[in-house]
């Protein structure tokens, strides 16, 4: 029993080492520019081992996914008293820092509206998730008069998911026109005045 | 001389024909649905044919996005006098009418945003034309007094094109929780107030 534990354990942290060597391949090369093979190095396992945690690209791509957007959930949902505009605008401003990782994103979310698609039913309840929390810290933000009292905070959470999905974009094609985390700011200001 | 006119007229009406039809099925069924085979029978011509024309489901793919997008800005830059908001939520309405397309292009434009991606040049200069043409529609709304006088219409571009890229992103993932037409003119209305 204590044998099997340690070993659960060890094979627990072996997948996040490469989870984490995962993670920087693919902000910084993007899906194409990762090979499995390069990771498996960086991460200081063997190319067979990597392929018993992960027996394709696709699924190590979409166990980072997982956990970079659990890392954003856990920012946009701490209880820090902080404005949710303003912890949102950080999350811009990290995914700023992690170009690969978030085209990725943007691709595997435009690919998962299709309802076949492996990462459907995730995306669409990250999605569902991600608003409603963000409603809730609204709410919370105009009890503590931080934004207008007459928001519709239902609404305005599908807007600034909205204008930060978009910005992202334009962002993504045109990184020199836009600086996502500035025009968030700006913009969902006025959106949030009520 | 006559003669080869005619060709080429027939070959650009028997390009148009192919089309429309592919435009019918990516809508209806996406991109794994709809199959070179059947676009050619609903375009009345042979699958030879079609592949001398679009040798690719993906060159085909790519021609209907084009001249979807040319309709769009046709709605989008049109003097109509109207503001640029019913413009764009006008454009809303239609592509929710187009479910399949829609979804086509949201993943084009997220891999697009890789340079060496096929349409990456095409995909970066619609956003640019677009946001030129939103901005210059805003001024014109801010002189007529139809918008605030003192809104930035560069910057409100870039945020109108934001707000209707992600409002489609949620639409595509829940139909039922996201009207992206509505919340689009909710939203930009307080935008645009200045």
């Amino acid at each position: 029993m204590h044998a099997r534990a340690d070993g659960y354990e060890n094979g627990r942290q072996r997948r996040q080492t490469i989870l984490d060597a995962a993670f920087g391949y693919f902000a910084r090369a993007g899906y194409h520019g990762a090979s499995l093979r390069d990771i498996a190095a960086a991460a200081e396992i063997s190319y067979p081992g990597l392929r018993h945690h992960f027996p394709t690209k696709d699924a190590l791509l979409l166990a980072v996914l997982v956990q970079r957007e659990e890392r954003a959930a856990a920012l946009l949902e701490r209880e820090d008293g902080r404005p949710v505009l303003d912890r949102l605008v950080a999350l811009l401003e990290a995914n700023a820092a992690e170009r690969g990782l978030a085209q990725l994103f943007a691709r595997v979310a435009a690919e998962a509206s299709e309802p076949d698609h492996p990462a459907h039913g995730y995306v669409v309840e990250r999605y569902a998730r991600i608003r409603s929390h963000l409603a809730d810290g609204l709410g919370a933000d105009a009890a503590a008069g931080r934004i207008g009292a007459g928001v519709d905070t239902e609404r305005a959470a599908v807007a600034l998911i909205a204008l930060a999905d978009g910005l992202q974009t334009q962002w993504l094609l045109d990184a020199d026109s836009v600086d996502m985390a500035a025009e968030l700011r700006r913009s969902a200001t006025g959106l949030l005045a009520g």
